[in-house]
């Protein structure tokens, strides 16, 4: 049977898929993106199921610095936005049915070389969720693929799970780049990918220090024993490996200068917007930069059920659905933390 | 013993070092930049050598890219450019005494952590041969610190052996990005990096494809069994590898559209100019860039021995020094071959 579509407001915590003939509300309310304006609908078409799809209620959705790109025309993107969710199976898959999930963001082939190496967040035939081809999770409800779906334990608190699209984000480092405790570590950019990126390459007993302009963001990471230096009271050093998650030029030509020969630079930050830099310096050190963008969910999970990272304090504000465009431009202001929305 | 200076004209093939208040002529010819114009000294004030130095009277010096880039302003060096050469010891070091030699162009203290780990290459005190706080070899002779330097065996002729530098730093990518048989590479510029570098990659068994505008240099490897492209055919395909040797900016962003996800870019050029470029593709693809410079001697010395690579059909013309200005503005012509400078 192919489920069609499904309201929120029909959903309860024990679903069903609607019965053949059945009346089902096909409209949600949804933050939507024309390519000129971001739009507060009443009543959005709520999403199509595929056979492999699953519906989810969002509970959470986070606004990240990448759907702030998406609104001033990254990736060309139109529909509804947000890649950040937790939330609850509410149609499509009965095996997950009323479960707590978060789900990657990439919606893969399964097929290509890619998928088989698990790789799917590479997949040339991949949707991206809020970004490229696929509505996203600023709506009520959400179709994620199955395959993408994480259950999350009792023990990790919705606000938790909500933070792990970028947690896995930020474990993508570890999956590319070798780091151990022999190594001198530098992030740049005490922004909400900053400040997961210092946390989790300091698991790895490396010793990390996180650079930036916000004292009261720094302190969030300096209480848990992370070294953490005001920008304005930094002095140049080499490290070995250098984390750029400022998402500026000038934080790029910054993080560049900082990396000691043969050392690697790590880019965190998508930024639409071109670089105007000389690349002498990479070629003159032999640097390895690496360009580094979604994780998989197992490893920030995990460190969630283990509470090995603090995320809640990030958290600025909650806003329901209804006020969605007085979020974005909330998490729009420099400096803010986390922005959260509530449908 | 510190020996002063040593001219050309007095040294012989079984030299010795000059006894204390002898006589010695100190100038030499050689050519110069002074960061304005670049001249032909009759009368140069030949090397002092240090205790760990030799004498080198050049035999051959080849002209290569970055010496343009010198005389354009790069590095802001000042004195006799030129790094690539091959020679015969006359002066300082007994057991170096007349053996036919090429020296590696960083000149480094020997004490520093990257000295300790055969980085010299790397040390933040070296001076580099020509390029930065030291005479270089277009001149009859130039001083070479004893531990840079390696013996050419005699199946290696003058004309092979100038290329040991810009060979080694094709080697260089070997030290740097694991590539076997089973990968696809991409070589962007049939310049004459880009030519040694197709035929190093090809030693691994990687499937190397070189891209560029001149059939008659791309023949140079095509002869080889290299699969070769003109720019004007390609057709644009993703690779495992792709080495950026343009040293152009059309060229850089042509190499890092051609970079499968995951794959890694190889820069090889070193080009003062800056690039202006949108790193979101770098991110997006998580592609590892790479800056390739200088390489070790022994591989590209054993490779010209074992006559794995081909070279001396590379070379365009040879001047007498006497003809350097003229030898610049041949070499600095789009698509010229290699230039060499006999004093």
């Amino acid at each position: 049977m192919r489920v069609k579509s499904v309201a929120c407001a029909t959903l309860t915590s024990n679903p069903l898929p609607p019965k053949e003939g059945e009346e089902v509300r096909k409209n949600m309310k949804a933050l939507h993106w024309d390519g000129h304006n971001l739009r507060l609908k009443a009543s959005y078409p709520s999403p199509e199921l595929t056979r492999d799809q699953a519906l989810v209620r969002v509970h959470f959705a986070g606004i990240c610095s990448t759907d702030l790109q998406i609104l001033k025309g990254y990736m060309g993107f139109r529909g509804v936005p947000g890649h950040e969710f937790v939330g609850e199976v509410v149609e499509g898959v009965p095996a997950f049915a009323g479960k707590r999930v978060v789900g990657e963001i990439n919606f893969a082939c399964g097929d290509c070389e890619f998928c088989k190496h698990d790789l799917g967040r590479h997949c040339p035939k991949r949707q991206v969720m809020g970004i490229l081809g696929a509505d996203g999770c600023f709506a009520e409800v959400v179709a994620v693929p199955v395959r993408n779906l994480h259950v999350v334990t009792e023990n990790v608190s919705d606000e938790e799970a909500v933070f792990t699209e970028p947690l896995a984000a930020a474990f993508e480092i570890l999956e590319q780049v070798e780091i151990d405790f022999t190594r001198e570590v530098l992030v740049f950019g005490d922004g909400k990918l900053g400040l997961l990126c210092a946390q989790v390459l300091a698991l790895t007993g490396a010793r990390v220090t996180l650079i930036g302009r916000h004292p009261s963001k720094l302190g969030l990471v300096k209480k848990l024993g992370i070294r953490t230096v005001l920008l304005s009271d930094w002095r140049p050093q080499l490290a070995d490996i250098v984390v750029e998650a400022t998402g500026s030029t000038s934080g790029l030509e910054m993080a560049l200068s900082a990396v000691r020969p043969r050392g690697t630079l790590v880019l965190k930050s998508t930024v639409a917007e071109e670089h105007k830099l000389s690349l002498a310096p990479l070629v003159i050190n032999e640097i390895n930069v690496v360009g580094s963008r979604c994780g998989l969910f197992p490893p920030a999970l995990d460190a969630l059920a283990q509470k090995k990272i603090s995320v809640t304090p990030m958290i600025e504000k909650v806003y329901p659905l209804s006020e969605g465009l007085g979020a974005v431009a909330h998490a729009a202001r420099p400096g803010t933390r986390k922005i959260l929305l509530r449908p």
